[in-house]
């Protein structure tokens, strides 16, 4: 499996916000990240960076 | 490895821009995508959306 954790990157240095996330889906100004066990969870902000072999996803939240 | 293929989404249908990506980082007003073999790739757009377990990214250009 290829999920990744997810980390907001928010001035400081990354914080996690989800382990095996599966998909990261844009909703409603934000995005919805669904990981593998079926837990979602909403961000306003976008898809800042991404480092798959490394499993990670930065998202940046909007001013 | 978890690398994933990227692809455009410009209106029609999602058309495929390279394969085995690991990094995809901010760059100049756009994306510049790296494969694991070490290619790169610029992109006039965003991260649209993700679906890891299906190893696709989805990137949108801009306007």
């Amino acid at each position: 499996m290829c999920e990744a954790s997810a980390y907001i990157i928010d001035d400081g240095r990354p914080e996690l916000i989800m382990e095996a996330v599966d998909s990261v889906e844009p909703e409603d100004g934000g995005y919805k990240l669904v990981n593998i066990f079926g837990e979602q969870k909403f961000i306003k902000g976008t898809i800042y960076s991404l480092s798959l072999v490394d499993h990670k996803i930065f998202l940046k939240k909007s001013a």
